[in-house]
Formats: C-alpha cells, structure tokens, sequence
C-alpha cells in the first residue's frame, strides 16, 4: 500500500507518493502554471526507478482536475501507483487551520466546512489547498485523506505569546492573535534533533530555524512550541526572500500620508518586494552570499540584516525558554548557506552557542553537527522533508481510525 | 548663574531651573491644557525654599508665549529666577533629530530649519518642541539655547540594526529606518549604572530598560548604542500603555479587508487604544498589578505580556551585545514596579542573570542593585531624570561653545 502527499497551490499541484510500509519515496512530481493559456504548464517528474521528466508542455492543463488526472497517468505509466485502490491514504497540506485545528485530521464535509470558514485568515493559500482536496475527494473518493495544517503545532503556544497588545475584542471577533505557519516543518526537524541527540524530544529545549524563501523561527519547549515568528500571517519575524518580516507598523502610516500609496500598494510592496530583494535587488541567498564576497555592498548589507535579525531571535527564544539545548538550521537556506549559519551564531559564545566553523562549511545530506566539541548548546543542520511529515502523520490518522473503528 | 530646560508639548509646558555650579534643581513646573478655553489651564510649581502650587488656574493660557511669560512670574515670584540675565543657558528637549543630529547642538536659525525639515518624522512633537523654541528665543534672544535630541544617543545604531528589509530607496529617498527614541534616558541610566558598578562605560555591555507610558529598550555595547526597541516612530518595539509595539504589520492589511477601517482608524487603534489598555482596558500598571493580584484575568493577561515582551528583548539584545554585563530597569514601571522587573527576569537564571527576589521588593529613591549575590549580571534600578541630562548636556555645549570662543 501506498500513501500520497498533495501539495496544492493556486496554480501548482506538488505532489509525492510513499510506501506505506517504510515511507520510502517512491515518486514526486510537480506540476506549475495550471491554467496558463500562454505559456502552458511545467511539469517535473521523478520517480527511483530512473524516470526522470523536466518538459515544458506546450498543451496548458487547465485546472486543478486535470492537473490530478496528469499526474495520475504518470504515476500509472511509470508503474509506481497503476490504480488509486493502491492507496491506504492520501495526506494534503493545508496552510491555516486557525484555531479550530490543534491537529491532522481525517476529511469529511464538516472539515471542508471548517477550512473554508478560516479562507479569510489564509485568502491565498487556503481556497487552492480546498482545491486540491475537493478534486482528489471526487478521483478518489474511497480512500481515506486527512488534512495536515501549517499551522497546528504552533496552536500549543500560551496566551501570552500568541496574544498582540490589541483590543481584546479583536482577538475575540476577528480571530487577530499569532498562529505561526511552517509547523509541520518545525515538528519533523524538532524530531529529527531529539534523535541525532539520542534524547527524547521531552528533556530538550530547541529552537528551530527553517530558512527558505519564507522563514520562521520557533521555541520549542519539551516537545511543545511555545513561541514562534510568523504571526497572525506569514509577514512577520525573520527577513525573508521579498517579506520585510519585524517592521514598525507605522512606517504604513508614514509611507500612506508621504507617498499616498494605498493598502493594496502597502500590501504589494511588503509581502513581494522587501525582504533580501528589497534590500540588494536579489533574493536568493546562494546570488547574494556570492556576490557579498565578490565585496558588493548592498549584498553584504542584506546578509547582515538577515544573519543580525536571526540572532536576535536566538538570544529572545534563549530568554523565552528558559536556556537553550539545541539549535536547528533548516530549509534551503538553512541546510545550504553556511555563512548565514555562521553569522547568525558569532558573538553567542557566551551564551553557550559554540560553532565549530571548519564543521559548518562540511557539506553532507543528513543531519549534521556543527558545535565545537565544548560548546553547550549543540547546533545542527537538518534537512526538512515537510511531505515526509505529512505523509508519516496521515498515515498516523488513518491507523488510528482504524483502530478506532476495529476498537 | 542658572540653567533652564524646557520640554514643550503641543499643548504643555514642562521646565525645570538648575543652580549652574552643581545642577542642583531650583524650581520645577508644569503647564498643562495650553489654548483649552474651556476649562483653562492646569498648573503646577514647586520649589526647594517650599513653594507648592497646584492649581487649576479659571484663566485660560492662550498659548506657549503666555506660558513662558507666566512660568517667568512664578520663577520671580519664587525669587527663584529675578531676571533671565542669571540664565547661562536654556536646555530644549526636541524628540527627532532624524539622522541630523548626533549630538546636542546651539540652536541657531540653521538648527530651527533643521528641525523643522524633520516634522514630517515626528508630526506631532518636532513643531511643539519648536513651538517652545521660538517663543524662548524671542524672550531671551540673548541667552545661548541648546537642543537635545531623543534620537540622537541611537545614532550609533549601525546600519544592519538600523536598516529595515524594505526596498532601499525607501531609505533614501522617504528616510525609512529605525531612529529611537528616549535617548536622553537611556544614556543618562548607563551612565548612572556605570558609575555605580564602579567601572568605566567602556567597559560595560548594558541593556537598558526605560519602562514608562511609552516604554523602550536600548543595547548598550562599551557606552555605544547598537539598537533599540522603537523603530522609524515610537510605536514599535516593547508593549506600552497604549501602544501595540511589536506586530505583524499585514494586521493592516487584514483589518483594513475585514472591517473597513481606514488608515487613519489604524493609526490611532494601534497608537491609542491598544498596548495594556487594549489588552486590559487599564493603561495604568499600578492598577494593572493590583487587579491581577486580585485575580483579574485580563490585567494578569496584560502583565504576563508585557513581561514576555520584555523578557525576550533581554535576550535578543544579549545577543546583540554577545553577552551583557547589566541590565537597568528605569522610568515609572521600571522604578516602581517589581513585579514587572521580576516576571520580566523570570527564567534566565541560565544567561546569568539572577534576580534577588527580595532585594528586587526594597523601594528607595536612589539606584539600587537587584540581582542575587551569584549573578554574573547586575541587575539594577536606576530613577531616570532627563531633565538633569538634558541640564548637563547644555552646560556641556555652553561651556564648550565658550572655550571655543576663547581659543
């Protein structure tokens, strides 16, 4: 038996297929621009055996349901899955579970329901992961799908992190409060930490970094995220690829009354042109580190503010749980820069946090440890795998109701 | 000969006289309710030979030049002050001087147009301080008048810390980027701090900690400042009375889409009805701390995030600093407030700073030391007192003005 992993964006369908009994990957496939008319769509495919298949179609594949019925013919020629009665489960990856969803759960129409009501917290991503689930709710209507949210392991967080010094009544009537976002990510490299540590996830205190083109950062306490970067949306914390991340939300004001830009340009200009762009016209770290070597100025400026920022966040998530054991480096920038590793750890010596530097530059594909052999705290590299994860708790659901249902 | 610092409010005088030979305070006011024709204006005096004067005058102070005028009558009356002759010089707090000013500085007709091109970053307080300016160099055109800046201390800030991931014209051209504010406090408690560990500024990484109805927190490194919690206004940053401080700033954007609200509702939801107020409809952190202790839900909820926020600015700024020597509670919460100093430390006994809890409960009025006999880090609490700083930095411009005069 078989588990597949949806990742359904508005105009991307990613996807993966596990084996059940191992959760070894057995295919994954992407396909981009649905709906073009223009261009038409981009597909991706691998799959172990060998095929491998990177083709502009020149034919546009319309909509989500044909962009399922695409990758259900790959996944049938290569042989990998050749009928959906294959599949114990099928895991989708759904952004914002607002307060209503602390865990995965099993699809039904009451949960379809919920994740529609919370569209106002999530306007583009959660209409086009309802997508995804609604078309593979009708192409496989038999097999069991759960739902693995963005946001449920930030939902342990107390009170006092999670509340904005607002008006009450704005949490209470408009849902306004930090959620956090990448916490299937944060768990997974939570998990895999506890394991390179040969400890349980229950007697250590761990702050995870996942640095992709979004980034956050979480504080993990015994297993439980007591704290975390993004907010009530994914703007907030770190600097990101084109998010401003942590701003003085009067500049708004400021920049409304001396330029007359609108909310919508507000919104434009921080969510998609700020960040790493925003500062040296250029927001992939790897461009950036290089061309910050190579002594370009406003590079160097952008690698500073992005390394200052992140280290900040390790000293506050330090205070906030008390001292720290382990620090977690992950997502593509996490797992591949290890200058932004470096920079972000230098001058935490006296707070325990030794990198070993000779260590930080070893480039390997598992989890790595880049302490000095005296440091305190131990610093790891690990790499994500957030479709792992959803795969490894959908099936965790489906046996579980299974077992409920035999029980 | 004497020294007069004046803080002009766009409806409020606030002044205070100093002996020039040991700036011991001779007499200090407060002008309140300016050109309010209705109720008048509120007044109060006091001075050391045991003049006290609070009243709520029925007369009505149509403006700042009457306000001089009659600050000038109590000053003579007192026999404080008989002729303005006996001034050395007149202190003038100005909060931006933008990256303009790094230092105080003689105010000349160069200087007033200085401030006056930095309105725009300060709409509210830059023409109320100059409103003070102008009337006191018409009334004592002979007497050297200097300004003193609440941004300037942080111009230090380097520019990782003080560059915001957004598009870098902004920078340029709309002057976008953190300034801070309350610099004048901030430098006056290190210097205070300093002198009370016994060592030199240079010495010491202190993380300074202003706690009044506007709150902020400043990172100290061998007497520089490296960054504080108030950003490009003073809106960001620390939980304050009824300022947010930090947030996601795509709220905005959320706010504006869900319920209409303008930019301006925002500007004042954010400025004036949130902070503790919002949380807890209580600004005021006595009441706060004695309805939590009662068990008030929402003031422990409004304590418990003001202390969380605080706490993770210790360590974000001990990281900044790449480990703190001393941490200094100052302004009304900060002096007066040990739960707060307390919650806020809870916790980071493992950074080495170790607050004595009943050490922390003694209320005196000169700077006391709170952290436990073992802690790495002191921890005290140092009473602010900008007017004397202000009174200092003038005599020092004054003085240096003359022997440069003379040289």
């Amino acid at each position: 038996m078989k588990i597949l992993v949806l990742n359904s964006g508005s105009s991307s369908l990613k996807f993966q297929l596990f084996s059940k009994k191992d959760l070894a990957v057995l295919a994954a496939g992407l396909i981009e621009q649905i709906g073009d008319e223009n261009s038409g769509a981009s597909l991706s495919y691998t799959d172990p055996s060998g095929s491998n298949l990177e083709l502009k179609q020149s034919g546009c594949v319309s909509d989500h349901r044909e962009a399922i019925q695409l990758m259900t013919e790959m996944l049938q020629k290569s042989g990998t899955l050749t009928d959906t009665g294959e599949l114990a489960g099928i895991g989708h990856r759904v952004v914002h579970g607002g307060e209503t969803f602390h865990l995965p759960i099993r699809i039904d129409a009451t949960v379809i329901a919920a994740i529609d009501e919370l569209i106002p917290l999530a306007p583009l991503h959660n209409p086009a992961n309802l997508l995804g689930i609604r078309v593979s709710m009708e192409h496989a209507a038999h097999i069991p799908q759960v739902a693995v949210f963005d946001t449920a392991f930030h939902q342990s967080i107390p009170e006092h992190a999670y509340l904005y010094a607002l008006p009450h009544r704005l949490y209470k009537e408009q849902k306004v409060r930090r959620y956090g976002f990448h916490g299937t990510s944060h768990a997974y490299v939570a998990g895999q930490a506890a394991k390179q540590l040969g400890k349980p996830l229950t007697e250590l205190n761990i702050i995870t970094l996942h640095l992709g083109n979004g980034a956050s950062a979480a504080a993990i306490s015994r297993g439980s995220c007591i704290d975390t970067s993004m907010g009530m949306t994914p703007l907030e914390g770190l600097v990101m690829g084109t998010r401003c991340g942590d701003l003085d939300p009067a500049i708004l004001f400021y920049l409304g009354r001396e330029t007359g830009m609108s909310m919508d340009d507000l919104d434009t200009l921080l969510n998609k042109e700020s960040g790493l762009k925003g500062i040296c016209d250029e927001s992939d770290m790897r461009s950036i580190s290089e061309a910050a070597e190579k002594g370009e100025k406003r590079a160097q400026l952008a690698l500073a503010i992005f390394c200052y920022r992140l280290k900040k966040y390790i000293g506050a998530y330090t205070a906030a749980l008390g001292g720290v054991d382990c620090i977690v480096f992950t997502g593509g920038i996490g797992e591949n820069s290890a200058i932004t590793r470096k920079l972000s750890c230098e001058g935490l010596e006296q707070m325990g946090i030794c990198l070993d530097v000779s260590r930080n530059s070893i480039r390997q594909e598992e989890v790595l440890e880049i302490q000095t052999a005296e440091s305190p705290v131990s610093i790891l590299v690990v790499p994500t795998d957030e479709e792992y994860e959803i795969a490894r708790q959908t099936l965790q659901i489906i046996e579980q109701s299974d077992s409920d249902e035999q029980g």
